[in-house]
């Protein structure tokens, strides 16, 4: 029997959504490898449709539901990258998409998430009025909730990012990957598997709980993050985790000053628009103590979805380095 | 006889310096295609080792030089990303560069120039001082003047920019290219003769100096240009200017507002960081007549090295498009 996560469910997630993503170019910077000692190689999911490596994890679900499944659109709740995905996926099966959406988002973000052709429903920003908000939506239209990462279809879909980095750069001993709720985390640790690549999930020291969470050997909760990289306050789920400890992931953790360069460093050395959240593995390695020397790095870079006017601010307390 | 021009030498061209530049990828974005009414794909020479096409040029003079030329090491003047590229060309054939700089060249090009390794000569921002200290430097030292645009070895370096996006997009009907001097413009020109790619250089309105030239036929001064796109300013080479009239290139202008405009949908859809100047195709496009409707369309982004500082004040009076 085929599990999700074996190999070939990876791959078969990488066929079924491989005509509708970009294979992501993985670039370098001479200077960056410089700084930290290591030949870094960045694959570039800010620019994947929709700007961040979600796309791949929506598809492969949407593309797995049954006719039946589907006949009446998809639902999720979002503040950003997940709803865009969502809507992309949803266009390309030919189906509706209903997205709840807090009202405090980005206005760049629920732009974008209608931009895309989704229906938009408001929410007050608690978790009650989201999951009040969205068992309406789905009660009310007969939609399928896909959910933003605690779900094998997405882990599988997210895995294809580092399957195809592994084949890129096939030399690589370490990659360092952001880990909010896990999605992308957990399918880098599933495509890994085996090869000798050791995983390291970077998050904000703000907001720690995989940290804490594989430490004690139990899901922690963060019941209050606080950092800059908005994409990872989400808490951890319950099959990333369980995959992350299953496959003996470590966490490096980041600084908020830290977190704040290494996203400069991004646009100044390799000319990337990333948001912070996507700046999270270098600025977690650049502070790592050398107990883990590696000589050839792989950096998933998850998303560049940043509002511009925001992050200029933020770069005019953080100098070029 | 093999000239310069030939397609031959345009190849031999890029083998000699593929060793040491990135092949840069090419992204879409299908929000822009949707405004343009076309299908776009930006050639990323802004991921270019240096920030910019300008290395293609420098290293392949550097290394066309015989032991006797490169002895003593290679000089230039500039401002900007030929004086980086010619620091990094230099450092790859193992001589020493050195840089004319105007005393009011922004400080990040630079530092970039003094980093990858060159000795920094500076000089009053005038092209009197600029030709004195550069006399002065080559009598000195002995070093090889290596000009930064109008030169054969520069043109067909920049060509293999062009021979890269033909190669990764086969299908293009036209090709929209930046001019200031005109080397990335004219070594576009010599790169699609033959092939029924039609080549369209943009400029600044406020530094129409090709425009003017092509049109009576006779290289036009530019005495005071006016626009935010730096690298475009200054004036068209003679041998330039040559190629583009006899390859019978048309010239697209582009307003101020749409430069600005532009330079930030490349951030913003692309997730680029894009110079100004490598933004100027595509405001040209966009401000462009319907008359020469295409269907399937190449920007060459001549580079991204830009003050994020000041780039994001320009932003703050341009808002999202």
């Amino acid at each position: 029997m085929v599990e999700f996560s074996d190999r070939a469910a990876l791959l078969s997630a990488h066929e079924r959504i491989r005509p509708y993503v970009h294979r992501t170019p993985v670039v370098s910077s001479r200077s960056i490898d410089g700084m930290v000692g290591a030949r870094v190689s960045f694959k570039c999911e800010n620019l994947q449709r929709g700007g961040a490596f979600k796309l791949r994890g929506a598809l492969n679900t949407v593309l797995s539901l049954t006719d039946a499944e589907a006949a009446h659109g998809v639902a999720t709740h979002s503040s950003g990258n997940h709803g865009a995905a969502l809507a992309i996926a949803a266009g390309i099966r030919g189906v509706p998409a209903y997205v709840v959406v807090p009202t405090n988002a980005p206005k760049v973000k629920r732009a974008a998430i209608a931009g895309y052709g989704a229906t938009i429903i408001d929410c007050a920003p608690n978790v009650a009025a989201r999951e009040a908000a969205l068992a309406e939506v789905v009660a009310r239209t007969g939609a399928y909730f896909v959910p933003p990462y605690d779900d094998p279809r997405i882990v599988a879909g997210a895995s294809t990012a580092t399957l195809e980095l592994i084949e890129q750069v096939p030399d690589l001993e370490q990659i360092w990957v952001p880990v909010g709720g896990g999605g992308l985390a957990s399918g880098c640790a599933l495509a890994t598997r085996d090869t000798g690549i050791a995983v390291i999930a970077a998050e904000p020291a703000g907001a720690d709980d995989a940290a804490r969470s594989l430490a004690l050997g139990s899901r922690q909760d963060m019941p209050n993050p606080q950092t800059i990289a908005d994409g990872l306050r989400t808490p951890l789920g319950v099959l990333n985790f369980a995959i992350l400890s299953a496959c003996g992931v470590t966490v490096a953790l980041a600084s908020e000053a830290g977190i704040v360069a290494a996203t400069r460093l991004c646009f100044e050395r390799l000319k990337l628009v990333v948001e912070p959240s996507g700046a999270v593995p270098l600025a977690a390695l650049r502070e790592a103590p050398a107990s883990q020397p590696a000589s050839r790095i792989g950096i998933l870079v998850s998303g560049g979805n940043v509002d511009l006017d925001a992050l200029a601010e933020l770069f005019r307390n953080a100098p070029a380095s």
